[in-house]
């Protein structure tokens, strides 16, 4: 087992994997930037370095800076978290050429992930189900309907060149093919001044559910079932839970086995999240794959008593797994709780918390490295906490939430716990009746 | 079930009935004193009450106040928590007469149990074994030795009149027994004016070790097994834990069925403990009965995925349960964190939380009323905290504890963190080999 780890990470994400390598023994060497230094990490790491200034580039994302870091404290290994350098082919080399376990993918598995063309190509190799539609560009749209007919409509035009919806056409029968192509062609040569055109499949009223992977280094894979993040504002995750409200025991199987084919094909090992979107006739199609921790893993550690930290760790020294899956034996809920003024387009609210109150008591965990008089930087993230309840049921789940939120006393700054408190009580959230265009409907200025 | 309910504490254990409530969609009431109108309670109940300035007697123990701040707000049932009038018979009384639900016990349950004589009487009628001894004062040291051959030896024989160990002896053999009778009498009658003696088999290395129990209002009682709580300092429980290291499944078993024995015997309804002694050689003994929820219930909570204090409400409204006794899933672990100087004698320390940071992350539950800026006044019990850990194995539980309990900021007071780091260190307590004992040769001098 390692003897030292250090953390290339801030905020949270730094401090819950100290937590874990002081349950196992192992010292930990923080990182930080100068704008860094009253972090929480810092303080709980048995180490702490500085790095640099921000911006990220010098410091968090500085690669001699860090592996400088490493090597005077003799630290064997890093544990990149989420996001900076996690999913760094370059980085995940050099950490291997000083002799430090990168804690994370190869320098392969994360190339083999990192471009989208060659992910999609990959998985659909493995037979993951990829979203299917054209190679490249329709050469017409003779070529457009015939392939349409054989995914079957409805589906999407897009404007390779495209943006913003220009160029792009959803399409729900041939009927509709001719006119649609002519006038995505010809808007997209108005806005693009080229107006090449690829066709998808359609995925209606997509939801966005992910299969938690867990590979050792001897082929073993094995899924800890899924997590359900379609409650997004532009693309950020905002509320994710386990189980998801809308997946099927048979469908969690299937979607479990084809993720492990996915991670199998590329000889994955360490934790990693194969991101689908699933439409409303419980399709599932392959997004992408994330080969580090994620931020929403906690909830997963909830339903089914398991340390992901630990166990990614534990995978990185070599042990075996056993390959059993994980199933949700409860229901947990996450609510990112971010500097953010939700009334204001969730317009950043750094500066100092003048008084913090986390909530406590039964079936609430909260993973966050402020406190009381803490000044929150501009240079980061501006997520604070992360607010996980778990109970027998969603429904029992939604009113520890509703609850846990109502005790959260955050001042001197603006947060996104009043968003969370309205959506505890939306009737559309509550019946688990909700796509990733969820919150585009949302009342933000009733908070 | 009830609409609003008074809750007729202060504190953790006010704030923890809250929480349930909220979850439960039930209104709350908080009562306070003047000293504690900067409490926690106060602030999260939907309506508050002030009943009185401290001592107790004139606010929390106040029957008249409490009753008529109950008929203010309308409320339907009274939660009285632990402590203050939860096993008070007269208490209970006046709050059915006012058709206000006492979420405790009947009266004739409190007397019943509330009398040590009478109660350890009713629980040797209906078959739980009680400590053996003679009924009332041996007449002659004959007798004494008759008995003792009955009951076998050691036992120990007591001045009725005494105290602080004086007109004590442990006889181990008979051989020892005149001398020892003499002695004790001699001495009884010197310190006291009163030789009496009666006599009660020894314990050797007691535990204390108690059964968590439930029962409805028609007829049905289950246990969720055992706490244990045997780290004490002069009676007061500093650490409980479950499940007990020194238990096998076949003595839980057996204690189990003595305890639900025993509540049948008083058809107990409520949530009540029996407490237990247990000798080295795993033989069990009644010592008391507490009719109503204990300090220590978080941890049966978290190795159940159970909330006691939810079907507390549910049985006193009526509900039936199933009847299924519960067995622990988890290792879990309480450390009471107390404004007590444990270096000086665990003198109490009140005063202003100039700082305050509570530990988080995956497997840690705090219970607290206070907050940063809080200031403990000295009018009443000194916890401040409950940290309760949990995890898959007893190991792993002392490693989480002393992660969190390192986590844990408070300044401005003295605390019993340190006491709890220094405990979670200990040979002794890691290999589990205690008994109630344990703490008289405690270093605590060297925190």
């Amino acid at each position: 087992m390692f003897k030292k780890i250090l953390i290339a990470n801030r905020g949270e994400i730094a401090l819950r994997i100290i937590r874990t390598c002081k349950e196992m023994g192992i010292k930990t060497v923080a990182v930080y930037s100068t704008a860094d230094k009253e972090s929480l990490h810092v303080r709980f790491a048995d180490e702490a370095v500085c790095i640099g200034p921000p911006p990220s580039a010098q410091s968090y994302l500085n690669m001699p800076n860090l592996i400088s870091a490493a090597e005077i404290t003799n630290a064997d290994a890093i544990h990149p978290g989420y996001g900076f350098l996690s999913e760094n082919a370059e980085f995940s080399r050099i950490c291997a050429e000083h002799n430090i376990k990168f804690i994370g993918a190869s320098p392969e598995m994360i190339n083999a992930m990192g471009d989208k063309a060659s992910a999609k190509d990959t998985m659909k190799k493995a037979g993951v189900p990829t979203i299917p539609g054209s190679d490249g560009l329709l050469k017409s749209a003779e070529e457009g309907k015939k392939l349409a007919k054989k995914i079957k409509y409805p589906v999407i035009i897009k404007a390779t060149a495209g943006g913003g919806g220009r160029g792009m056409r959803i399409i729900k029968s041939e009927e509709e093919f001719d006119k649609a192509w002519n006038d995505a062609r010809t808007e997209s040569k108005a806005a693009f001044g080229n107006d090449g055109i690829y066709l998808e499949k359609f995925i209606e009223e997509p939801r966005h559910i992910e299969i938690q992977l867990i590979g050792d280094q001897h082929g073993q894979v094995a899924h800890l079932s899924e997590r359900d993040c379609s409650i997004q504002r532009r693309h950020q995750k905002l509320v994710e839970e386990t189980p998801s409200p809308f997946i099927t025991d048979d469908l969690r199987d299937r979607m479990g086995k084809a993720a492990i084919k996915g991670a199998k094909a590329i000889n994955y090992e360490g934790v990693g999240t194969i991101e689908f979107l699933v439409d409303k006739h419980r399709e599932f199609y392959f997004m992408e794959m994330n080969t580090r921790i994620q931020v929403e893993h906690p909830i997963t550690e909830e339903v089914i008593d398991y340390d992901l930290i630990k166990e990614q760790i534990k995978v990185a020294a070599g042990e075996k797994i056993t390959g059993k899956n994980y199933y949700p034996k409860m229901h947990a809920i996450e609510c990112r709780i971010n500097a953010e003024d939700p009334k204001n387009n969730f317009r950043p609210s750094p500066g100092k918390i003048t008084n913090l109150h986390v909530p406590g008591g039964h079936g609430v965990r909260v993973d966050s490295h402020v406190y009381s008089g803490y000044t929150i930087p501009s240079n980061y993230d501006s997520m604070i906490a992360k607010l996980i309840v778990s109970a027998q049921t969603r429904e029992e789940a939604l009113v520890k939430m509703k609850r846990a939120l109502s005790e959260f006393v955050i001042e001197g700054i603006k947060t996104t716990v009043p968003f969370h408190l309205k959506l505890m009580d939306d009737p559309g959230f509550k019946e688990g009746n909700f796509t990733t265009a969820y919150l585009d409907n949302f009342d933000f200025g009733a908070l």
